[in-house]
């Protein structure tokens, strides 16, 4: 009885450590928290200016990018490989502001940037006025993988896509009726006309048009990535440079709180550093992310003059979305695979 | 007597009011706290590796700079001026990597970078990949002041000085012997051969030579100011842009807290965001100036791996030169007009 009950005893404990043990291993799994918050550009987006066709291509183009980097996420993938993917998709939509759907410079020609940022290592790759590189953030990512610099432009940068065989493509890939008709309309504005380079009274006109797209993802290791690509501003001054491709304004990335990216008034967001000050902001004085994000955006840059918004993921799986202009082309996924989209302040 | 003791207790209160009253502009006036801090940049600065008469020459264009924004800083001038003439002056001189005395890009010409920020309106201008230019800082300046933008890169920025007929020269004007040989040297290593953007390990060569040159300011009023100016890395691939023209990286400044400019391996300035992170220390925990750059250059850059220093003044005046290599051109001035210059590390 005494043997007997002594192997039963033993019996009963294996089943028990196994029972715990795969208990805690199914609760690592499953609880492991991801997601990412994509945004697809800040500013004047009313409803009353949107027709429903144009509204359902934009939701579904967003959803389409969630779902791209969750599938990812889901399957074990790193948060940097879905922070690229997600704005691939996005560069190569016309509807927003970056790859394929660029704006013109005032001189006709299209200028992209782009930066990306790596919350595990601080690793950061950025480039800057390329002119024939279809996915700018793939040359970013490029940059911050095989070089050992942060940021390259113009015709260094274009240098080093072709060593890497990186798609190029014709400055006509960008050209879309839409966005000539808007540098045409633009280059009519009477107080457009008489200088080159803009007064600095007139750079209100240009925060008429925005579709800077960005992505920030945490993945199931728990890294966070963040990454932005942007086609600039209608009729800026060529050699303009904003804060998309600028770590610490347009995006940031730090395992040890958030991962950022930003949109609209460039100017505004580097003069604030924008996305480092969330990052600040929580590492610092321990504000949670909404705090630091509402801080930044709703505070910190309306007492500037700025406008724009930003979206971010923290390392425990916030997200915050605040924008201070009408709209912002938004959303979100989380672990159970629900997308949330928006566009309008409500 | 009711009558005379009432004249004679108003007179006596004038005199009172008029006591009190000069000797409060008396003391704002002696009291105010002014004066500038330079560098002109970190690296494997070694006494042996030096002469006497190049030490003398480096201690004599350091004190001619600080001279220069000191009598502008003494004569009611704003610390913005302060900072652009001194910085003029380093970058006329041949002996440091800024204007006159810039590198070569590896494709053997002259692209400069430099920066400048207001503290009393967070306003801020940069410029990168200059080539015509001959003082990059005036430009930057200009930038701020001239146009809405914050950043201007390559060609559009030359186009931007054109327009305002700033002072150009050809790219001969930066030919220095001494740069052009450092070059064919750094040429015939053979790691650098290989490919045009050298390999991530090969990174550390570039801290050879370092010579970029910053000033931060204090003016009477209050008010702070910095900025930085550079040529770049020997033999870098044209197109990469280090920290010295990103706002928070190489240079910021803000009333409240400091004004910083950077020099040292501008990737990992970059990374994270130098000269904002002494702000936001300040700003967010209530560091001191020399607490926060400690902090920042001696511990953060540091476990990062990176290499470097920065200056710094803040709104009461203290100073702080922290870096982390060999040595570094510095110095400053206060009120009292006398001046420190020192280049190793004790």
């Amino acid at each position: 009885m005494t043997f007997n009950s002594k192997i039963f005893g033993s019996i009963i404990l294996v089943f028990v450590i196994v029972f715990f043990q795969s208990k805690e291993a199914h609760s690592q799994k499953t609880n492991s928290t991801f997601g990412m918050v994509i945004h697809g550009g800040a500013g004047t987006i009313l409803k009353k200016n949107m027709t429903p066709e144009l509204e359902q291509a934009y939701q579904s183009k967003l959803k389409e990018a969630l779902q791209t980097g969750y599938d990812i996420l889901k399957n074990n993938g790193s948060s940097m490989d879905a922070v690229e993917a997600t704005i691939n998709i996005l560069e190569d939509s016309p509807l927003f502001n970056a790859g394929k759907g660029a704006v013109f410079t005032g001189d006709g020609t299209h200028e992209l940037d782009a930066s990306i940022m790596d919350g595990r290592t601080l690793q950061a790759g950025a480039v800057a006025s390329v002119k024939h590189v279809k996915n700018p953030i793939t040359l970013a990512r490029l940059v911050l993988e095989k070089s050992p610099h942060v940021m390259m432009v113009g015709a260094g940068a274009e240098e080093f896509a072709v060593q890497h065989n990186l798609d190029r493509v014709s400055q006509y890939y960008f050209y879309t009726e839409k966005r000539w008709k808007s540098l045409q309309k633009r280059k009519e504005s009477v107080e457009e006309k008489t200088t080159l380079v803009p007064e600095k009274e007139n750079i209100k006109l240009a925060d008429k048009e925005k579709g800077t797209v960005g992505a920030a993802a945490l993945d199931k290791a728990g890294n966070l990535a963040a990454g932005t690509s942007t086609g600039g501003m209608t009729n800026k001054m060529f050699g303009r440079v904003g804060d998309s491709p600028i770590i610490g304004a347009g995006t940031y990335a730090n395992n040890q709180t958030c991962a950022v990216s930003g949109t609209g008034h460039g100017e505004y967001f580097m003069r604030l550093l924008v996305s480092y000050d969330i990052h600040a902001l929580m590492a610092y004085e321990g504000k949670s992310l909404k705090e630091a994000a509402n801080t930044v955006i709703m505070k910190k840059l309306e007492e500037l003059g700025g406008t724009g918004g930003i979206i971010a993921i923290d390392k425990d799986g916030n997200i915050a979305m605040p924008f201070n202009t009408d709209g912002m082309y938004r959303g979100y996924i989380r672990e159970n695979g629900e997308t949330v989209v928006k566009i309008y302040k409500n």
